[in-house]
Parts: structure tokens; sequence; C-alpha cells
């Protein structure tokens, strides 16, 4: 344990103290176990934890993190392990604290269309048993059959409806807060509007589970649509489809969802996946995939129609419309697992810039002019709606790691693009442990000394998750 | 002045140095200008600023801040002056800065559906120039025709519209701030979806000018709906009324506004503003206004008969359509004007509480039982949508200040009330000074120790708006 534990002895009794909260069933030192949480699913990173624990409680939480911040030992909160930034990796060893035993949903309010859930439960069986009352929770990143709520809180994640819908941030009313000395807060009330005080809940969305361990979870949920219409529309180039995606909000129309996925992506996934239903066009330079939803299918399909008119100045092919919903659930394969099929063709950086919509084309066109210039290819896809692109490069001869000198002056220069074009570096994976090399894009010194100020108001020992985001100084 | 400034003299030089920041015309020490600037729309309250200064750029404010950061001469930051909670008052004496001449709106780009204005301009102003280019701002606080932007940031405000389209923070994107020590920062970026750091801008929304000065606002907008509908439903019974809220979004609607008043409210309303056009029911408990809002008239119009028949069951009265532009304009005339009117009928203790919408029965009659325990008249109205109820307090022989031990005790009897019922004490009104006294029922001494760390970090020496949500401890 790299701080806290002098020695064996008191290594031991460590382990004696938390059986007594856990039960002996609940702390783990084996290496199997250790090893098991060493990594998530960002690229090339391993960090043992010395100590697993799975708590079930927030007051068992609590007791924890009393012992930890007396003795000053490194904790690292863990949703799923579905991250892409290494926000829940024990970089400096010490205590793990697993959410995975912590997975009820505590109570569907029908009457006020809210849940209450605990962090550990997937994000998927949370949306499915709301809809099941008729209701809609739906920020859906694309791990979301695998991710826990809890880790979605943390990194403030999005996914493909956001661009109708928003994110996380928008759904989070109240949150049950263990902070690092043990304490147990309430972030806000459980209303839809609230003035009263700073917004606690605000910044603890996103917060990457630096400042406090989310125990309990209130969100805000809306009727459940009725319909979806799903189309996809193939280009013949990058940079008018970039175009195109900003004349529909810009004609008044507001897609559920807003898809772009590159032709090399396209293809690489469509071999993956081995599609036979969407038609995918080898010579088209990038596809949309856009859906709307709502509850009269009648205005749906004239909405869908006049967006399809608008599309027609921007050099489209032949339109597809999925008509049934095993063609939707092919077409929304194909995106879904876009990041997976490239990950294995070898780009295994994956970036997660965001500018302002209308902005993409720059964007697409500065990033090809940027692997030309460090040799690098890329491939992008994303959630072209709100302007949050996934860029995925590989680089001959150089394989991921932090601190690769082979691709951080061509990342720097990729973020240095996106911030002058009024973006910035996460869209919704998180800075974590890979992106705080370049938080001096995002922010300067000075905003930098306001994020470790309130890092120091809530973890005055720099005991909890600590060297995300940002080093301490 | 307070603090800082040890003499005449000192007063003498500090006067100078700020005429040659901002010339001589911008910097008033007369006693009409600082009496004009000692109060706020928050009834019966007075403090008069030493020195009042217009600036115009972010870079003045700067240059200001630095010298009063120095000296640590207290810095009151004001919009319209229409704030209900007294949050733009200079109670502690010292520099009062006021936006009136930062009135820009900088610029609609209609591309990316944002806009960037300086924080001094009207809101309906704003909301007037954007809907020009086809585009919308939505929150819209009953002083839309006299408050600031910036102020309505600087309380997170509310108003109608929040039910469907949410409040203020839900479309700010970036926010150029002016720290307590002088540099300026960009909150964030232009972008819909951010997971890069703590969220500042969302932490700067709210936080009622104690945080920062914000000098420039980057807005989402959203393309503006067509049509919209409008109706007045009276009912026999507040509680059933409450109860119809709720079941109007159970049944899958969610109106574009969804307004209560009660009957004492819109008696005095309907004789304030003489309206002819609506029928009152005098013998009738409570109105809900109902607005829809959408791209498809014959959609809105299904959607409004079948509200309405949900409505049936809950013993209400004949419903009445506004036909036109001017019946619309005229109940929402008596909507927007309850405040004025029913203050002036001596209800003069505004509360803005909130909880989840299908606590509003509960909420109504707690009201009436309390004014029975502790011998007040309360009248409620209200964005019943969202929870939110204004509830206006007469006790007679009292007249409503700062700790009025007559009232005191009421007050926190009510807001216990809320807050056991999921809610708290402001909904878009913020603490400002009326509030903060009540705000240990809203958060425990933990709650409030992190909100004076942030405080700490953002202001370590306590000059700007302190006083306002908590005391410094």
């Amino acid at each position: 344990m790299h701080t806290g534990i002098a020695d064996r002895s008191g290594f031991d009794e460590l382990i004696t103290v938390f059986q007594k909260i856990l039960g002996v069933s609940f702390v783990f030192i084996d290496e199997e176990s250790k090893n098991k949480y060493a990594h998530d699913e960002t690229e090339n990173l391993h960090f043992l934890p010395d100590i697993v624990l799975k708590p079930r409680t927030a007051e068992e939480i609590s007791a924890i993190m009393k012992i930890c911040n007396e003795r000053k030992i490194p904790v690292t909160p863990r949703g799923a392990g579905t991250g892409l930034s290494g926000g829940a990796l024990p970089n400096r060893g010490g205590v793990l604290i697993s959410f995975e035993r912590m997975n009820s949903i505590i109570e569907i309010d029908e009457r006020n269309l809210q849940v209450t859930t605990e962090p550990g439960v997937i994000t998927e069986v949370l949306q499915n048993a709301v809809k099941e009352k008729g209701l809609f929770y739906p920020p859906d990143p694309s791990s979301k059959g695998s991710c826990f709520i809890g880790g979605n809180i943390a990194e403030n994640s999005g996914g493909p409806k956001a661009v109708k819908y928003g994110v996380v941030k928008d759904y989070v009313l109240n949150l049950e807060v263990v902070l690092p000395n043990g304490d147990i807060i309430w972030t806000g009330a459980n209303v839809l509007k609230n003035a009263t005080g700073y917004n606690l809940t605000q910044l603890m969305v996103g917060s990457e589970g630096t400042l406090g361990l989310v125990t309990k979870i209130v969100l805000k949920l809306i009727p459940h649509p009725k319909h979806d219409l799903l189309m996809l529309v193939p280009f013949n180039d990058l940079e008018k489809a970039g175009a195109a995606v900003s004349a529909i909000f810009r004609a008044g129309f507001t897609p559920s969802a807003l898809e772009l996925v590159e032709i090399d992506a396209l293809k690489i996934v469509s071999s993956f996946v081995d599609s036979t239903v969407v038609p995918v066009s080898d010579d088209m330079q990038a596809h949309l995939i856009i859906e709307l939803d709502g509850n009269h299918l009648d205005t749906l399909m004239s909405e869908m129609e006049k967006i399809a008119e608008v599309l027609t100045e921007f050099d489209c092919g032949e339109v597809f419309f999925a008509d049934d919903a095993q063609q939707k659930a092919e077409l929304w394969k194909l995106r879904r697992r876009a990041a997976e099929a490239v990950k294995l063709a070898g780009y295994t950086i994956e970036e997660d810039t965001v500018v302002p919509r209308a902005e993409l084309p720059k964007l697409i066109r500065g990033v090809k002019e940027l692997g030309k210039e460090y040799d690098f290819k890329a491939v992008c896809y994303g959630h072209a709606g709100d302007g949050n692109l996934h860029i995925r490069i590989k680089k001959e001869g150089s394989i991921y790691s932090l601190n690769n000198q082979d691709v951080i002056p061509a990342l720097r220069a990729l973020f240095k693009l996106v911030k002058s074009l009024g973006g910035t570096i996460s869209g919704e994976h998180g800075i974590g442990l890979i992106q705080k090399e370049y938080m001096d894009i995002a922010f300067d010194e000075t905003g930098m000394a306001l994020m470790r100020g309130i890092k120091k108001a809530f973890d005055p020992n720099h005991i909890l998750n600590c060297g995300k985001i940002f080093d301490l100084k």
C-alpha cells in the first residue's frame, strides 16, 4: 500500500477492522480479486489495489471512509469498470470500493415520475424497470448493458439520446453521498427546481468519484414516447454530412438520435457484426443515423420526410428506412459496436472530442490533416447531433500507454483544434487518468486552481480517487 | 464603508482610482444614486452602498476587483434589482457593481443554436431577439420584462415554462466570470455535452453572485414551437386541483405550462387587473392554467382534449379555452400579476417552496393548517407542474422584516413541512438574505461546511456578496 500502512502487522490489523465492518466474505486481498479490479475498458492500463471491499450500505462505506481518512489510505470507488478514461482504476493502490452489491432499485415513484436507486444497478436494467411503468430514463451510453448508473453519474455520461433528451446531469435530482471523512449528506432535494444554496448535486455529477461516493441516486423520469422511426442516410462527402447535421436543427427538427459513422468505421463494423439487413454503400464517405420519437406516428412520418428533404441539399444517397424492430436493432448494433470493432482493427486510442455541432465539418477536416502531419490514421463516429465526435486513432508501431510521446504531440494538436472551435476535450468519457495530460488546454491555471480548491474542501486529506482529472499541487 | 477604508482621505483616493478605471461619469457616491441601489423587490429591506460603479467590460470589473480584493472592500454585484430574496443588496456597504451598461447581445449563432450575451440584457429583450430568428430561450420569470439575464443566472430562475423546458441551469453552456481576485475565466465550453473537469458552469448558476461576477453568457437555444394552446380549468377542491396536476403527467402529457391559482389569489388579481375576458368562478377553490405547445396544431388540440378528459375525474368545472391572442394575454396577465396584486392586498411575505409535484395537495393542506396554528392567512399560486408553490402570507399587525420573531416560527414550521415532503425552501427565488435563517432545514452542518469551503476556494478574502445564502464562520 502506498501510504498509511507502515508494516505488515498494520495491514493485518486493517483487514480485521474492515472484516468487522463488512463481514469476512466481502474483504478481498487475493491476487485474483485484485487483478480483476486492476483495469477497466481503457486501453493498456493496469493498477493493482491492495484491498478490495464490497460494501452493501452507505453506513458501511461511511465506516470504511472514517478509517481511511484517519490513516490517509487511498480509496478508489468503482462501478462496473466500463470506463474509457481510467477513472475507476486504483492508481495509488490502497482500498478499492466496488459498488456491485449496492444494486437495488429502491423505489419507482410513479406519482412524481422519479426513481430512487442504488449506484450498482446496471443502466439498462434501470431503464427497463421504469419502462415497464411507461416511464423513460433516456441517457444510454453504449455500455448500457453492463455499466452501472453510479458510474454514469460519476462521468456525466451521454449516449445517442442526449441530442434530444440531454445527458445524465439533466436527470439527477438528488444524491446521497458519503464524503471522504465518512459524513453522509444529501446534496439537494427531490425537486425539479432548486435555488437553495450552491448546486452540490451538479458539482458531484461528472466529478469522477473524486469528491465523494454516491450511495443513493434520485433521477427524474419522463413519459416514455410511444413511437420511434429510424433511417440511415449515406453521404458522398464527409463534410457535407457534418453540415447536414446542423441544417436539420436549423429547419426546426430535434431528432432523438443523430449519429454519424464515417465510411472506414462503417466498413470495419459491418464486417465485424456481419450485417445483411442494413445496406452499406462502400463508395459513400459517411452515413447519418437519424431517429425521431414521439407519441404521434403520423407526425413523426411527416417530420421524417421533411428531414429527408432537407438532406437532399447535402448530396446524400438513397435513404434507408428501418421498417421493423429487427432492422432497427441491426442498425443500432452497427452504431453501438463501432468502438469495439475499430478498436480490434488497431485503432486503439479513442478520443471523445466535442464541439458546437456546426463546427463538425471543420473538426473532421482538421483530424484528417493532423493525421497527415503526425502520421496517424483516424476514423470518426459519434453523436453528431450534439457535436460529440469520437475519434479513434491508429499509429503504426506505437502501442498506447500513458505518457506515450509518440502520440502526445498529435493529441495536443487535436485538442487545441477542438478548443479553437469552441469545444472541449471530453464530451462524455471523462478525464480520469488518460486525459489529464491535456487539461491545460481546456482550463488555464486559474480554473485548475479552483478545481483543486473544491477538491480540498471535500477531501482535505486527499484520499479519494486522487490523481484523476488533475494532479494535486 | 464597513471595511477597508480607514479614513476619509483613503476614501477619496479610492474614488480617484475607480474614476481612472471607469471614467468619472460611471462612479457614483451621491445619495440619490446610493439610495436607488439600496433595495430590490424584496419586502422592507434597505442597505446603502458606499460607492456605485457602472463598468462596461470584464476588464474594468477585473481592475475593480483587484483593488477591492487587495483592500478587502465588500463588493455586491447587481442586475436589475428585481430579486425576491435580497441577493443584490449591499448588506455590508462597500462597492456596488451595476451591470446595467453591459447590455449587448454579442452574437446569435443560428448555425449552432446558441446566443452569447452580456449580463445586463433584459430577459424578454433577449427572448424576442432570438425569436426573430425562429429560436427559443424558454426560461421566463414573471419579471422577464425588467430583470436581467445575468440576475437569472445568479438565481437559477425558473418561470412557467420550466415544467416542459427546464430552468436557467438547463440552458447555460459557458460563462465568462471575473473572480473575486480579478482573474477572468471561462467556466466551460460552448458545447451541449461536457465531461471535462468539475462543472464550474453549474456551480456558478444559482450561486447568487457570491463566487464570481458573470460577464458573458453562452446559452443554448432551441427551435421556437409554432403553436400553443391555453386553457383555464376551475376546480371545486384545492387538493383535487393539486392531484390533477400529477395525473396529467402520469397520463403521458407534458404541458409547456401548468399553473395553479387559488381562489383567494384569483379574486384579488382579477379585480386588480379588471379582467372581463376571463371567467372567474367565485365558488371554485382553485384554477389550473394549462398550456401546450408544439409544431402541429392538430396534435395539440387532440392532446388538450385528452387532458380535459383526465381532469374530469378531479371534480373540475367548465373548461375555458383561450381562443385568440388577446384571451391568452389576458389569462397570462392574471397569472403573472398575481404576486403584485396579493402583495398590495397585504400578503407581504412571499415564500418559494418546492416539493415533488404529487405532494402539492399535502403542502396546500399543511399551509392552511399552519395558518390556523400560527395565526396567519395564506394564499397559494405558482408553478404547480413542477411542484413550485408560491405562498404569500399575511399576519395582522406584523410588518415583515429580517429576524421578525412574529413570523420566523411559522416559516420554520412551513419549511420543515416542505422538507418532510421531499422538497426544499426555494425553487427559483434564491436564498439571499431573507431565507438564510432557514438553510439549516435544507442542509445539515456538513452540507453548509462544504458550501463555505467552496466559497473560500473562490473568495479567500471574503469580499464578494458575503452574508448571502449563509453566514461565514
